[in-house]
């Protein structure tokens, strides 16, 4: 059966690289019998221009009704003033809420070809392959109650509530296990227990959780000390397991830390493994509609929706064979751009990963 | 008058790095005219070993009494168990809360001396300086309500609250203000307001206090964002000012980039320049009472002391002086060694800077 994959290029640089990964699944089309169609939203800012809302409620149904999604990015300057309830990235917590996709998956993985691309020295780095997972439909950015009220002497107070349930915590910490169980067996679970009580029950759960994966050798870490191990000794890492807001943190550092954050892809599954897959990146709005971004994290999400949600793993490993030929190659985009090798464009990158596969 | 400074060794290496700087400091009462009386007392698992609570009310009132506290470190493995209403860290989050020290300022600079320590390529963070100026008493740390809850189903939920009210945030950001108008006039101020409405109340009031300093350049970053940007271009930042959690996060991180975190300093200070004083690093317990930890980020703590509480800066540049010192002579504690150098141990430093005033 034809199987139904939802494209939301959204805003800033996120329709050029897009563009990029559906050339490439419509070659997977033509060539190996991959049998899906794909239809095209709008979300973000985009979504926002025409609806005046950054999600319509017609795109979260047709959001429900696929068995994938793939998104480029959301946000930009352009609607930096409005008010937290329309923003861009609304439109992206309503995705991940909605879709109940909890568990997001985020390599952050050093290219050998790219092993200069780093700003650390390249024996800190070398070889670099940490996976964080972070819990991506709970914690602080969705607890209630929130919201800015006024105070009896009159001035204004913000307030966000963090708050994680014992269920909450329990199915993250088994993806992480199991995602451990599958790579070095080494987990590091990433909190600030001796602040904050959500993050004692954090805590508390994952050891509970691990006594079922007696294999796995578990570390528990503060998150202050993980952002600096990151930069001290990145490599110490397999699989890191987080809150939203720690993910959302530690991912961008480590992400960074293989100097080629346009390389990188990411998954948000639900319980069954239905995602929706997305650059590590941002909009990048300085450069948009230049020609100039790296579609390459975008191309290889879509080569984890092949393998996570759409049973493809062969077209998976096609396609990130096809990205280490374009490396192999020489040919770069700007962000990862070094001296004797060939500087192309988004749209020509494409097309070199569409040749190579 | 004879100005009273508490001393609270702590934990770990706390009692090894602390009779460091005391040794300095009593050096500079003897040839310089130094008129302190330095006293001293239990904090963190040292205070919960002997009278069960992190922080016995007498010593309380003894920090209240006196002009300055100095401070090792707290917290252990040995302590990690127990309940966070009496851990070691509570003892330092009291003295925070009850001293009112809302600004944390933490300096992450890059000895020229040292410049190979890092992680990071030589080239981006030679010259590295940058302060953050971290909010102490309020923010996610303090907020209520907080615990840990039974639902109506039965399972528990952890839960804590992030808050910050006006006033709060235009007092921290006026000292970030000033700090960069001492420097270089650049000030970033990092929040997650596209997502979490007290950071957005947190850029609105910070806006509002840069009407007042209109020679400083503002800059609005979202915390994942500055995370990245500290390993991509950690020298495109002078100030950056954010809340207590966000603080805690991107100072270890930021302090980290140096490569030697062992050489750094805090300040923490309330409305009247009354401050504690405490190294960047934490108390090692791995190397505790074995004579390697490096005292220097402890001595340097003293100089800020004189600096901001005892009104002794030229005691503080003549501390920072002979820190220098020492560094050109080659001499370094195992956290800072490299070929070539002359490995000392933690009182052999301490001698040395003595040596060096
Ligand atoms: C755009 C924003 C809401 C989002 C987040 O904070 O989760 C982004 O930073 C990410 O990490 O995917
Ligand atoms: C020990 C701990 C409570 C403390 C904090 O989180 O503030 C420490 O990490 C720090 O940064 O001073």
């Amino acid at each position: 059966m034809t199987q139904q994959v939802l494209i939301l290029p959204g805003d800033g640089i996120g329709p050029e690289i897009t563009a990029e990964a559906v050339k490439v699944l419509e070659a997977l089309k033509a060539t190996d019998g991959l049998d899906i169609e794909m239809t095209e939203d709008l979300v973000g800012g985009a979504a926002y221009d025409v609806h005046g809302v950054p999600l319509a409620d017609e795109t979260m149904a047709k959001a429900q009704a696929a068995d994938a999604v793939l998104l480029g990015a959301v946000g930009g300057y352009k609607w930096e003033s409005l008010d937290i309830s329309v923003r861009p990235e609304k439109g992206l917590l309503r995705l991940r809420s909605e879709m109940q996709l909890f568990a997001n998956l985020r390599p952050a993985f050093l290219y050998p070809q790219l092993a200069d691309a780093s700003t650390l020295k390249p024996e800190v780095v070398a070889g670099l392959d940490i996976l964080i997972v972070r819990e991506l439909t709970g914690g602080i950015y969705f607890g209630q109650p929130r919201g800015i009220r006024t105070l009896e002497n009159g001035e204004r107070q913000g307030y966000n509530t963090y708050v994680y349930s014992e269920s909450e915590i329990k199915r993250i910490a088994h993806v992480a296990f199991q995602a451990a169980m599958k790579r070095n067996k080494k987990l590091t679970s990433v909190d600030k227990a001796n602040v904050l009580e959500v993050t004692e029950l954090w805590r508390e759960i994952v050891d509970q959780v691990a006594v079922e994966y007696p294999e796995v050798e578990v570390k528990h870490m503060y998150v202050d000390n993980a952002a600096m191990q990151l930069v001290l000794n990145p490599k110490q890492f397999d699989v890191m397991v987080t809150g939203n807001m720690f993910g959302d943190i530690l991912s961008d550092e480590a992400s960074m830390l293989t100097g080629s954050i346009g390389m990188l892809a990411s998954a948000s599954l639900d319980a069954n493994n239905k995602g929706m897959y997305e650059p590590s990146h941002g909009s990048a709005p300085d450069i948009a509609g230049q020609n100039l971004a790296n579609p390459l994290a975008t191309i290889l999400s879509a080569a984890m929706m092949l393998r996570y949600s759409l049973g493809r793993e062969d077209l998976a490993v096609k396609i990130e064979n096809a990205v280490g030929k374009v490396l192999d190659q020489g040919l770069r985009t700007g962000d990862i751009f070094s001296d004797g090798m060939t500087r192309v464009s988004c749209s020509e990158m494409g097309d070199a990963v569409v040749a190579a596969l």
